[in-house]
């Protein structure tokens, strides 16, 4: 049987800080759709977290938190920026797109899954025209899909430009926690601008669970609304906001993820395959030709072979030393 | 502080069952997105008790769950039939029209939530027209808003002629396993020729899942990218599917809601309001003015005013006899 | 063969005032997308009967143009205020749902088409709730349905409160025409607060265009964008323009409306069967059986039943005395 | 001012034929919405022109035709191929994503416009995955964007494996009638298995008008609906009808379409600049560097910078061998 170790960071199991905090928060009567005291504490815990005074909502999905906030900053006939391998436009199946009615997502290019600022300038500065869908946000991801980190000075190279065109700032925040880990200053993301951050809690080893954070207060307006129409305004919110009071409550937030982060270290020192991109956060990605991929799957381990060809090791909070050279020597004996 | 206990059959924490089979299956590394063997295993629970080989997903929410379900079995230009008070016409801010593109909903009448079979041959026999959205699908729920159930007969007598029309059939069952509870054989829902099920976990006593269950194969196909479009392929789909293995492999489903019923049963039987609606599963309707749901809002209870008017007291797996006779304490002193 | 004459406004030929400047316009090479100086002129010409410096723009439908309006008023998960048998609810095939992604249309009543000031106080004061459609914009119609003419005063018992709640209004112009005839003071529209007109040509005998008209220019940014990506910024924009040019600069807009009024006034005087709503317009609304509606038609003039009941009788600027008499005698031959 | 002779095909007037039809359409009352008589002629003219019995509907607006055939073909979840400067991805605000509430369009390479048959067979061989839209259609164009035509032949050689594979076929032929003119056999449509055919009248010298051409009668099923609700059933049918009576009954649809193709010709002879694709229709493409074309500008020609860096050059039935040569000369002197 396969083993799903490095996969993605969503085979693992939640995190028993998170699964404590679910067990614990189900317990007697409480409202509905948010309004419980659980979901109250839990949204104060991500507010201290980003040292701002946000709405905070508990969702069950990052590809709808994440269209939705795209659906909320860009009409259907306006576009979005993104990285070209952005989750939101080769991985979601056109989420976008459907909560956003058409909306257009326009790819940007960038080393190692980070927008290249020179490369944000030429789209910015072009006209508005009647026949194309105009800019209306931009969205960045932190950690990126390759697995590297943003620096607030990176970040702000990209925002302020594109603030001063006019447009909307969207985070998708699917590994902040690994960010964080990585040395990412938790408390730059309202300073820096973002409108709407999805601050992943799945990857980061919870029960399926996101926070959509909303900073900009008029996007807030009837948010509730929004997110009951589109199927994500749970009835029973407690079992979303727990696992973020569980993990934020505990620190667990961050030292899970470093952990996670640390695997991916230690993997990468011990690849034999050329490393693709630098090794940031909790991903190692490496070229490998296909007949060796097939021979590291039929040796019992399961990995993909990611947008720009490489193939991608994920790890997580449960990712084990000894998976880690478990995986090392089969590697090596591959190589 | 106000006790939500018959505020609705969601504000009720997971039932051991449910919880313990959480916890059960939060071990080791699975593949993701629904092809792990929790969702395997739970689907095979769903397709035993429903005596059918369907297929089954497991997804977060209802809402947008029935809205899929519409707008797999109607276009943007066309129309589904359902109870003037249906959950998916009053109170889910128009999600159907929303994942459905603008497609139609329109309301039939009917005593106590249950479609008046007569009030069903105007519409089917309306002939299409190109300014109007033509009929498509039939939508129904069991048990009603209104905490009654359908007879396979009454079903029977519902699903024929809209078949012979050529109409979809729908049929919401959030509190499907009440109306098993009251003796309905949850195997007719196949053999009435229901093409989409959504099976409810979450007022049964589950933390937040549903099963879709789709009947017509043809439907099925590219199912998976429709729900992940739409934010509702989880990754981490054994959250969504063990709750429904812990209920369904130890009947706890039925047997949970027949206590539910039997709680509605009780609080009925010491209603000293006039009950607007039968009680055939978890709910009890009752006449109450104003300033007297004011007074009992005021001691503590929360309950809502529903659309009839009536004001609506809901039961669950978790409800107490004590919690009962309290409340009726309470509303005798009212009355 | 049927006659057509009373069965719409829409059943008539163009006027030559404007098929002439169509023929007019139809010379030389021009500039596309509105941007020509035929559509220029047209728009200045509308400027001036509103006595307005609004943004103006010619599409082809109707159906889009005021769905457009209502999608640029009102979000996907807000809802529109209209008459229960405006146009927009009836006879659009969902179309609002459609360009507005579901948005809700909630009916209001009130007598002949004009909604009830009284009527529109209860929804107004509902408080926002997550699960439903809070109201987001007021949609008018003038005349109405039921041809019968809104005053100015009447209109601002409406929009008052409307504002005052933070609505948007939108204004279904498409016999604006005949309101102007009746009476209606067209300056009133801008002074009003009305935030989107479509102002129709169609229907006050032109060939197929209608005029948007823009008062607030917020809702003007990207509009073309809005209208391209609906299929509405037709690229030979004069062809729509130019019969506004044609009936607006003549005055015929208004004196054609005129003529068109007064044959429903001459027709609803010589009519034998009961008048069932005001006539202030161009339209004719009676009680007829259905053997006697047949043995019209069987007598070679069609008309419509419509949704209150009634058989409707609509005049145009083409309506000829001798057609009324005609049908006049037909009438009381069958009453 | 700018003369917009060669601008676009748009730019021009109606031709003669077209306008006299449809002055001649304006007399009478006829019923609406497309069930008028003059519709009927125009419809049969059309299933004459291409040898089909397929249904035929009049439509304001190519964009909206186009994006409407892909929605009736491809779900949301869904993808279509189109070569990657088609007008359907590139020119038209993301209507199909739009009108088919986010359907996507994958981009193809082909030489001029061309879609490479070689290029084909990847996209079609890749699995069926949830995360991404699956293949649903092909989208055809012909006269290309490019000025090229198509063969039967090699249409065949892009629809025969698109249909192995289950996809439904459209065909975008805005200008067919310059491909038919160019030799293009119009009777190979149906035979090709297109589904849907968007027959241009607007460029082929027509007053605003385009036929949707649905060979698959499945397809058609409520299509009037699917119209009415996109804004796209017009009252005043006749309109858009009567322009293909005047041009097909005529000849002239074929006959104006040589004449813009020889007018490209001749352009392309007396060309100083690099022509960048074989001019088998009525478009010239040129390389000319920035200052060059700003000069043109200012001499008073206005002309696009497309898509592929080149600068186009279109020809209508009404450009006259004279404007050729006057703009001959002038970038003659430009070069």
């Amino acid at each position: 049987m396969a083993r799903y170790d490095f996969a993605s960071d969503n085979t693992a199991p939640a995190a028993p800080e998170a699964m404590e905090a679910l067990v614990a928060a189900n317990t007697g009567f409480t409202s509905g759709y948010g309004s419980d005291p659980v979901s109250a504490r839990a949204a104060d815990a991500v507010r201290a977290l980003l040292d701002s005074d946000a709405e905070v909502r508990f969702v069950a999905s990052g590809t709808a938190a994440n269209s939705l906030a795209l659906a909320a900053l860009c009409r259907p006939f306006e576009s979005v920026l993104a990285h070209e391998h952005a989750h939101v436009r080769t991985d979601e199946t056109g989420a976008p797109g459907f909560f956003g009615q058409g909306l257009g997502l326009v790819g940007l290019p960038g080393a190692s899954g980070r927008i290249d600022a020179a490369g944000l300038a030429g789209p910015l500065s072009e006209p508005d025209v009647a026949h194309r869908q105009a800019l209306a946000a931009l969205s960045l991801t932190n950690a990126t899909e390759y697995g590297t980190v943003y620096s607030p000075e990176a970040l702000a190279e990209l925002i302020a430009p594109a603030k001063a065109r006019g447009l909307g700032v969207h985070l998708d925040g699917a590994r902040l926690a690994n960010a964080a880990a990585a040395g990412f200053d938790l408390k730059h993301v309202a300073r820096l601008g973002v409108d709407i951050l999805v601050l992943g809690g799945t990857k980061a080893g919870m029960s399926p669970t996101e926070a959509v954070v909303v900073f900009d207060r008029k996007l807030a307006h009837r948010f509730d609304a929004r997110l009951k129409q589109a199927g994500q305004l749970p009835s029973k919110g407690r079992f979303y906001a727990a696992p973020f009071i569980g993990m934020l409550e505990t620190g667990a937030f961050v030292t899970r993820a470093a952990h996670a982060n640390a695997m991916a270290r230690r993997l990468a020192d011990l690849m034999p395959f050329p490393v693709r991109h630098p090794v940031e956060a909790n991903a190692v990605f490496v070229e490998m030709d296909e007949p060796t991929l097939s021979r590291l799957h039929a040796s019992g381990w399961f990995v993909y072979r990611f947008l720009d060809g490489s193939v991608r090791f994920m790890c997580s909070w449960a990712t084990t030393p000894d998976a880690v050279d478990e995986l090392g020597a089969t590697l090596a004996a591959l190589a």
